[in-house]
C-alpha cells in the first residue's frame, strides 16, 4: 500500500508510524467507496501532475484520502484544519509511509497551526481542499501570491461554506470551489451519524458521566444538532434543545424534545453541546446560572461557539483533572467542566467520525477534485455544489458495499411521475 | 361563530350539523395559529370580493380555513378532494352554519365525485385551492371556459405540486400557483408528524392489531414515509423501508430500519403501508408471495399505490369483515386484507391529520390565498413555493402558543455569521 | 365455529350479532395459542360439566376464551366487568350464535351492572373467572349462598389480585384463586404493550389530538405505565412520569423520562392519563392549576383515580364535545376535557387490548381454568400463581405462531448454568 | 481525604497515583449517595475492627467504595476481580494515598490473578466482598483455613449469585452472604444502564465503528442484555436479540428487536456483543458463517461466553491491529476482530460502569456490609436479597441527590390500596 521514501513533513514522531499505518489500514476496511474509486483513479490516473494542498483534520480516513488523491496522481500536502484534531501516528505514517507531506503535531499551538498552513501553501497547490476554510482565508490575505496557480478548491464544512459564500459575495473569491458539504451523501450523514455518535463518544471517554438520567443541553438542530440530539436521547438523557431559527425549533418539538432558551437551559443542564457553526452561543449569562458540575464542550467547527474566554475571567482558579477536563472554579463554589478547550469534541477527545461515514465524504471529496480539474475552466469564481450525479453515485456505491438492494422505477412508474393526466 | 342561512349544497344529510358544528369548535381550540390570522382577516378583509373554488379534504380542520377564507371577504365553493375523505357532519354544518357553498359526500362514486368538483367550478373561482390537482386539472380541460377568471391558485400535496410542475413544463398552466407544500411549516410537520399519527390511526382503527412485534412495511421514505416509519417503530414494530432513491434509502439504513425491495419485504411483511406518490408499487409480483393474513394499506394521495386491479384479478372471493376490511381469498388459501379500498387509510378510516399540525398548513393556505390576491398580477403562470417570510411568521406563530421561547441571534452573532474573516 | 340455540341473556340488541360474530372471528386470527389450546380441550374436554361465572370485559378477545371453554365441556355465564367495556355486537353474538348466557350492555348503569353479576352468580358457578375482583366481592358478602358450590377462580388484573390478597391475608376468602396476571406472559405483554398500545388508540379516537411536541403526563410506572410511556414518546410527545415508588421513579428517570409530583405536572401537562391502581391521583389541587385545554384520562381499572366528584364540584358547567369527550368549564374560564367518565380510556373509546396480546392472557385463563379443575383439591384458600411450566408453553406457542427461533441450551451449558467451581 | 502511610500492596507503579487520585475524586462527585453513608460512616463507625478482603474491579469507583468501607472503620484488602479490569493508576492511589492493601495489576496472568486473590485471603478476613465469586471459592476450595473467621460476606454480581446459590444447594456454603445484585436499585440500574452505557463505549473506542445502519447482535436478553439492545438500537443500529428463554425472547420481539437463533444471526451480524452469563454462546458453528470483518465483544462476567478456544483453533493467523482488537484470519480469507480477548468490554477497553450507577451498587455495598456485621449471628449459611429498607433508601438518597420530588401516598390512599371492598 505504501512507498518508504521520506517526505517534507513536521510531525512528533515517525516512531509512531507503524501504530498509524495499522490504524489507516483499519480505516481503510470500512471505506469501500473510497476503495471503489481509489481503484479507477489508480487505472485513469485523473489528478496526474495536480499539486494539492489539504487542510483536514489529520485523521486515519483523511488519510485513505490522501492516498486516494496520491493513487489518482496527485502531489499532496497536508496540514491540519484544526491544532487539536491531529492523530500524531497518522500523521507520521502518512509522512514516512505514503509520501505525503505532512504537517500537523496534535496541541500545536496558534503560530505552529498557521506555519503549517503556510508549509501547505508553500507546496504552490493546483487544488485546495479545505475544512473550515482557513486555508482559503490565508490565501486569499497574506498568500495572495500562491493564489495564481490555484484553478480550484473544495470545501468539507458547513462553516467553511459559510465563509467563501460571504466571500463570493464580497466578490473576493479567486476561484472556483465545490462545497463538498452540500452534497446529500455529505452532510445527511457525515453531520448527522458521524457527528451525533462521535460527540457521543467524545463526551463519554473525557467524562465516564452516565447520560441515563441527564440532562443534555443541545446548542443547535442543524444536521449535526439533529444526529447529537437523536443519540443523546438514545442514551437515555432528557434532550433540551436550544435554536434561534423557529422552524427548526418546531421541529425539534414535534420530535419530541424541550426547546427553551439558553438562559433557561443553563440553570437545568447537566451537559452542554454546542453545534450551531455560530460564536458566544454559551457566554457569561449562562455561566452565570449553571448548576455546580455542569459539563460544558463544543462540537461545532470552531472553538468560540463557547465563550472561553468569560469563561476564564469569571473563574476563580482553573485545573486539569481529567484528559481533555478543565474545571473552573467559580467565585460562589460551583464548579463548571470545559471539555476539549472548547475545541470540537468528537476529534479532540475521541477520533472524529467513524470511517464508514466519511467513506462517504470523502467519496464526494475525491470525485469532486477529479471534477474540477476536468471542469475547472468553465466554472465561475463561486461556490458550487457537488454535481447530482456524483453525489447519487456515492450512494449506490456505499448500498452495494453493504448488501442492500433497492427498487427501481419501472418505465410505466416514470411515465406516471412525470404525467400529470392521470387523477383520481 | 356562524351564520344560519342556508346555501348552495349538496351534502348527505343536514342534521348531521350540530354534531359537525361541535366538531368544527374542537379542531378549532387547536389551531391557534389560524385563529390568529382570522383575527387580522376580519379586521382587513384582504379576500373581499374574491370567490374560492376549494377542493379539499373535507374535514374540521378544512372547515376552520373555510370560515377563515369567509370572514375575510371570500365568497366561497367547497368540494372534496377523495371520495372517502369527507366528514358528513362537517359538510352539514358547513352549509348550513357558515353560509359555505358545500359538495362532499363520504363514499360518493367517480361520477358524484366529479360532479362535485364540476359544482365548484360553476362557482366560477377567482382563486382555487386544491389538493391532488383534481380541481385544476378539470379546469385545464373540460371546462375551459371558467379558467379565463382565475387569477391565481393554491396547491397543498406533494402529488398536486408534482402535477403542476408536470403542467407548467408542458406549458399549459393557465395561472400562477403557490405550492402551500413547499412551505417548510407545512411538509415538514403535515406530512412527517400528521401523516405519521393519523396512518397509525387508521390502521389501528381498522384492524386493532397490535404493533409492537408486527412487522411494517412502509413503503416510501419521503417525509410522510419517515414520519410513519418514525411512529410504526415507535409503537413498537419491526419496520422495513422499501424506496427507489439511494440516498433517502441510506438515510433510511442509517436511523436504523431495514431496508430491501418490494419483493423481498412482501414475503416477510404483516401490515403494508404505501407513501410513495407514484403507481403500482405493491402489484401481483408482491401479493403472490405475502404471508397469510397480510395488511395492505396506503398513506399517499391516490389510490393507485397499491394495484387493486391486479388484486381483484388474483383473488378468488372477497368479502367485508369489519368497517373498512376486505379479505380477499387467494386461490392457494392465503386471505389478504385491503384497508380503506386503497384510499388514503388517515382519512378513510381515521380523521385526518390532528388540527394542531393542519393549523399550520392551512395558515400557509390563507396566507398564501391573501399573497395570491396581492400579487398575481406580478406573477407568471408557473408554480411559485410559499415566500419565506411567511413561512417563518407562521413558526413564529405556532412556537408563541405553545409558551415556547427560543433564543435570538445579537448584532454581534449576526455579523459573525455574515462574516469571513475569523476563523481558527 | 357456533350453535344457534338462543340462550339466556340480556343484551342490547340481537340484531348486531351478524356483526359481533365477524368481529369475534378476525380476532381469533390474531389468537393462535388460544386456537391450540381450543382444539386440545375439544379433544380432552377438560372442563366437562364445570359451570364457570366469568366477569370479563366483553370484547371479541374474551369471546373467543368463552368459546374455547364451551368448547372444552364447559357450561358459561358471562357478566361485563365494566359498565362502558361492553362490545354490543359481540354480546349479541355470543349469545345468540355462540349458546352462551350474556349480561353486558354498553353504558348500563351501575344498578344494572350488578344485576347482571348477579345473573352470572346465579348459574352457580364451579369456577369464577374475575377481572377486577367485583364478582368475587359479591359473592362474599351479599351471595354467600352461591359460594358452597365453587371449587376456585382465575383472576386477571392486578388490582383484583390486590383485592384477593387483602381479603387473603384478612381470612375471609372461600376458595382458590390462581391469579393469572402474575403470568410473565400475562403482565408483562398485556399490561405493557397491550395498555400502551391501547390507551393511545383510545385517547387520539377520542380528541384527535397531535401526540408529538405534547407534554403527556403518565401517572404510575408499573408494567402499565412503562407500556404507555413507551408508546407517548413513540409518537412524539415529551413524557413526564409520576410516582410514589422510588425505585419506579429512579427507573423512568434513567429511562429519560421527566418525574415529577403531580402537582408540578399539572401545571404542564397537555395529556394526562391514570394508570396506578390507586385513588384519587388527579384531584381538586391539580385541576386548580391545569392549563386551559388539559385532557384527562384513565386507563387504570377503576374510575377512581380521577376524583370526578371534585371536578364536577369545582366546575361552573359541563357538556359533551365529542363522543366520550366531557367539557367541564371552570369558574376562571379554563376548560378540562375528561374522557370516557374517566373510565378505562382504552376499553370506553377503542376496542381494548389487541388480540394478539389478549391471546397470551387468555392462553393463561383457560390452561389456568383446567388447572383449577384438576388440584383444586389439593389447594388452599389463597391466591396462587399460575405455574411456571404453563406460562413458558404458553410463551412457546406464541413464538412458534409467529415463526420465531430461539436458541436451546446444550447440556454443557446446562451444567455450566448450574455448576459453581467454574471461574476466571 | 487520604492518609500517606505507604501499605502492603503490589500494583503497577506508584508514580501513576496522582492520575489515579484526581480520577477517584472525580468519580467521587458523581457518588452522592455513597458521600452521605460515608458520612455517616465516619461518624458511627460501623465497621470497626472489621477486617474485609474484597475482590471487585479496580476502578475509581471500587476506590471511593473501599474508601467509605476504611472510613467506617474496616481494615481493607483489595483484589482484583477480573484480569484486564484492573486501573493502574487507581491501583497505585488506593495503596500510596489511603492505607488500603491493593493486589491488582491491570493484563496480570491467570497465575498472578489467583495469587492476589490469595493474598486478600492471608488479610484473614471477617467479611467478604467478592463480585464473580472467585475469592469465595478458593476459600471454599484451597484455603479453607482461612473460613474460620469469615462472619459473612457479599457479592456483587449475577454470576457469583447464581454460583453461590449452587454452593448452598450442596450445602457447602460455610457463612451467610448478602446478594448485593438482587437490590433492584442494582441489578435494575447497574445491569441495564451501565452495562447498555460501558459497553457501548467499550466497542466504540476499541474500533471506531459506526453503529448507525449496522446490525447490532445482542446475545442475551436479560437486564444486561436489555440495556445493551437500548442503547444499541438508541446508536442507531438495527438490533438482533438471540435467547434461550421463551418469554425474554417474546419481550424483545414486542420490544421491537429481531430475535432469532444465534446461527442465523451470525450471519447477518456485524457486531456481536454476549452477556448472557452462560458458556460457548458464539462458538465454531458461529465463526463458520460470520461475514468477513465480523467484530465479536464479551460483556458478561467471565471471558468463557465466546469460545475463544475454537477461535484460536480454526483461524489461520493472528495478529493485534489496534489496541483491544485481535484480528483472526481464517482459512477462507475472511476476518474476525475479537475485542478485549473476550473480557468484559466495558472494563477491558472503557472504565466499565460510569460513577453515578455504581454510586447505587456500592451503596448497597456499604449497607450490607454493615447489615451483615450488626445481623450474621442470626442468619444461615445462605443467599440473602438486601433488605428492601436498604434498597429503597438508596433510592430515595438518589432522588434527591437528583433534586427530583415525587409523590407519597395519602393515608387515604395506603388505606384504599390495603383494602378490598371498594370496587366498581
Amino acid at each position: 500500500m505504501a512507498t518508504t521514501t521520506a517526505t517534507l513533513h513536521h510531525v512528533k514522531n515517525l516512531d509512531l508510524a507503524d501504530q498509524g499505518r495499522k490504524r489507516i489500514e483499519w480505516a481503510n476496511q470500512s471505506m469501500p467507496v473510497l476503495q471503489t474509486i481509489r481503484k479507477e483513479f489508480i487505472k485513469h490516473q485523473p489528478l496526474k501532475g495536480i499539486r494539492v494542498a489539504a487542510c483536514l483534520h489529520v485523521t486515519t480516513e483523511t488519510a485513505n484520502l490522501m492516498i486516494t488523491l496520491r493513487d489518482g496522481g496527485a502531489d499532496v500536502a497536508l496540514c491540519a484544519s484544526n491544532p487539536l484534531s491531529t492523530q500524531d501516528d497518522v500523521a507520521a505514517s502518512l509522512a514516512r509511509d505514503f509520501n505525503i507531506q505532512t504537517y500537523a503535531i496534535k496541541g500545536e499551538d496558534n503560530e505552529s497551526y498557521y506555519s503549517h498552513i503556510l508549509a501547505a501553501i508553500d507546496h504552490k497547490p493546483h487544488l485546495t481542499m479545505d475544512d473550515g476554510c482557513d486555508l482559503v482565508h490565508l490565501l486569499h490575505t497574506k498568500r495572495q501570491d500562491a493564489l495564481e496557480g490555484v484553478i480550484g478548491g473544495t470545501e468539507e464544512t458547513t462553516t467553511g461554506v459559510i465563509r467563501l459564500r460571504a466571500m463570493a459575495k464580497d466578490g473576493v473569491l479567486r476561484y472556483p470551489v465545490v462545497a463538498v458539504n452540500d452534497a446529500l451523501t455529505k452532510h445527511l450523514f457525515d453531520n448527522r451519524y458521524g457527528t451525533g455518535q462521535s460527540t457521543i463518544d467524545g463526551v463519554i471517554r473525557c467524562t465516564n458521566v452516565l447520560l441515563a438520567g441527564s440532562k443534555f443541553v443541545v446548542a443547535g438542530y442543524g444536521w449535526c444538532g439533529r444526529g447529537l440530539a437523536m443519540r443523546a436521547r438514545g442514551m437515555g438523557a432528557e434532550v433540551i434543545v436550544t435554536e434561534v431559527d423557529p422552524t427548526k425549533a418546531l421541529e425539534a418539538v414535534m420530535d419530541g424534545f424541550r426547546v427553551m432558551t439558553m438562559i433557561e437551559a443553563a440553570k437545568q443542564g447537566d451537559v452542554f453541546v454546542t453545534v450551531t457553526g455560530n460564536k458566544s452561543v454559551i457566554r457569561q449569562e449562562h455561566f452565570d446560572v449553571m448548576k455546580n458540575g455542569a459539563i460544558i464542550a463544543n462540537s461545532g467547527h470552531f472553538n468560540v461557539e463557547i465563550d472561553i474566554p468569560a469563561l476564564e475571567r469569571t473563574a476563580s482558579s482553573k485545573r486539569a483533572t481529567r484528559d481533555f477536563v478543565d474545571e473552573y472554579a467559580m467565585r460562589d463554589g460551583r464548579k463548571i467542566y470545559l471539555l476539549g478547550e472548547g475545541r470540537l469534541i468528537n476529534l479532540a477527545a475521541a477520533e472524529g467520525h467513524p470511517a464508514s461515514v466519511m467513506d462517504m465524504s470523502f467519496a464526494n471529496q475525491a470525485l469532486s477534485a477529479e471534477y474540477m480539474v476536468k471542469n475547472h475552466a468553465s466554472l465561475e469564481k463561486k461556490v458550487y455544489s457537488v454535481p447530482q450525479e456524483l453525489d447519487k453515485r456515492v450512494a449506490r456505491l456505499k448500498l452495494e458495499a453493504m448488501s442492500i438492494g433497492i427498487d427501481r422505477l419501472s418505465p410505466e412508474q416514470e411515465e406516471y411521475l412525470a404525467s400529470w393526466s392521470e387523477g383520481t
